[in-house]
């Protein structure tokens, strides 16, 4: 299956403004497609930010990868991931390379279930399973009225579970919020609150423990990635669960986190983490430590990734769905989806709907 | 001093077929160049690659970076640097990003110096100091005999130290290699020998420890940047001082190893670092940690650079020399190099030798 050609092309999606602590203001979304050609057979894959770098992924694609994979076996894909990681070490290391590799990597792993007529989940080994989704904004800057509306919303729509994003200025401003979600919730519905990084661990700390008053589900990114120490601290000192994953950009970031005790629930996301090879390395990482997985985003992908992990307890249907730009957005059905059952990733973007946002 | 406009420009400049363990073969530098207007005056920065990822370091500078700087306030560095460093955290924290945002650092830092009319080292509260060089060859692939004849080049020009490349498939091809060249320099040079993250740290300290009957003044990069507790063991264990640092992208990753005791000699980069303000923080979690320093690369910048550091033990005079693309090459004199005293960095490229190699 000797790898064609390689096509990439860049959108830039606007979005209703949205906003988490860690990363300001957010008003687009940039997506950069990747179409492998191979023999006839076309594998899709693509790349994704929050509206910065993503220029950038596509030269990195254009100059560096596309280059480096055409000629090359698609069917070698852990070997031409290792190439990828290898040949743009000087530059790479996780960071910005990584959502470039994964681009390649995703449409490698979709070349292949097209090829061999099978869906993402059966080629990682595993069975289709149902996982539990639950309902995500990105919502800190919404008034509490909107947060609230958003929040029937999700309960409307049948999810068990519905995230509040925190790191106001004023700690009360959060805990009301929070509280506020969980009276309107009930205590049927699990509750999780994510701080982008807002925090040192210390304050995170803090903070957290006054809203465990509220029942959390789970205490998603408390402080910056780099501060391990900081997290295995929260890990050991709260009685809520500790998540992250969506900034971990290599499997070696991943497994410090594993090995440091520093997260209860491991949340992949396959672009971000450097494609569907890594993010199933770590969860690899993850079931040989008995933790629980989740995922970040990429709602499609993820519903065949969490069925390779032992213990997936919730996917994210995120607040900035691609589906206006899918030709078949994933179905949730009770609170719950499945993955795909076409060959490859399934995730095939609707043209038509892409094209006027086309910009390079 | 408000930030009126940024041009950028990339060069690929052509390099005699260099080599080494981690990065394979390497053919071309890229060059990414900054100029940065502001009320007349001009701040010159740049950043580097080893031939990969530099169209993607231009499309970072040229749609996320130059649209967040113009119209700010030049003065701020620190300020712009956050201001960077949280812009492009999504796909950021260290990695490619790093490398853009170190070319409009040091562009500012310029920038400064050259509206105060002073050098860099007197910005950064130094005062200047003469520092010894050593000869650094890209040699890995080079048979021995010519090893040998880089090595008396290095000699004939008065290099207190030499450092050779390791990481030969055959331990004992390292061996004699490194044997020959302890031999041709006599007991009075120092010797450092390179990695480039070859090995596991188990065979670094196998091999470490086989080649230090040959007196080595440092190991550097025995194992790869994420295995600090490797490299923890290796300073631990081995009678020869660990240097790191050109792989690490930001302060938080010095820091890293500077708390887990990975490291005796703390190598800056001001490219591969994100920026002076990255490297000067390494520098001074060195200095609180009791380290020597040395460079990478950036022999102009790091002259300025390892004058602001308590212990600067060397200075890299690397075989990737821009020289032939500078209006005033470094002068080497005694095998020691002393910052330039023109406003700034004093780096300026010459326009008519990088012009033929202009690509973007
Ligand atoms: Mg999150
Ligand atoms: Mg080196």
């Amino acid at each position: 299956m000797k790898i064609d050609r390689i096509e990439t092309a860049y959108y830039r999606l606007p979005l209703e403004p949205f906003g988490d602590a860690g990363h300001g203001a957010i008003d687009s979304e940039e997506l950069i497609t990747v179409k492998l050609h191979s023999e006839g057979l076309v594998g899709h894959g693509y790349s994704y930010t929050i509206g910065r770098g993503g220029r950038a992924v596509k030269a990195l694609l254009d100059h560096d990868i596309v280059p480096l994979l055409e000629g090359r076996d698609a069917e070698d894909i852990e070997g031409l991931w290792d190439l990828m990681w290898q040949r743009l070490l000087y530059v790479g290391r996780g960071g910005l390379a990584s959502f470039a590799i994964a681009a390649a990597d995703i449409a490698l792993w979709d070349l292949r279930g097209v090829r061999e007529g099978r869906p993402l989940y059966a080629l990682l080994g595993a069975g289709a399973r149902e996982i539990p989704a639950y309902g995500s904004g990105v919502d800190l800057p919404k008034p509490l009225d909107e947060l609230l509306k958003q929040t029937e919303g999700f309960l409307e729509r049948g999810f068990p579970g519905v995230k509040v994003k925190v790191g106001r200025e004023d700690p009360k401003e959060d805990e009301k919020r929070v509280g506020a979600v969980r009276e309107l919730a009930g205590d049927g519905v699990d509750l999780m609150i994510d701080a982008n990084m807002a925090w040192g661990a210390e304050e995170a700390l803090e903070r957290g423990r006054r809203m465990e008053e509220f029942g959390l589900y789970w205490y998603e990114e408390p402080t910056i990635p780099e501060d391990v120490a900081g997290h295995s601290r929260l890990a050991r000192e709260m009685a809520t669960p500790i998540a992250v994953g969506e900034s971990l950009h290599s499997p070696h970031e991943f497994r410090r986190y594993v090995e440091e005790k520093a997260l209860h629930v491991l949340q992949i996301d396959p672009v971000t983490n450097g494609g569907i090879t890594a993010s199933l390395a770590a969860l690899k990482t993850a079931d040989e430590a008995g933790l629980k997985t989740s995922s970040h985003y990429t709602d499609e992908l993820s519903a065949h990734l969490l069925c390779a992990s032992k213990e997936p307890i919730y996917l994210e249907k995120h607040a900035f769905a691609l589906d206006p730009y899918l030709e078949e957005p994933q179905k949730v059905t009770n609170g719950r989806v499945r993955p795909t059952e076409s060959p490859g990733t399934g995730l095939r973007f609707d043209e038509r709907a892409l094209d006027p946002h086309r910009v390079a």
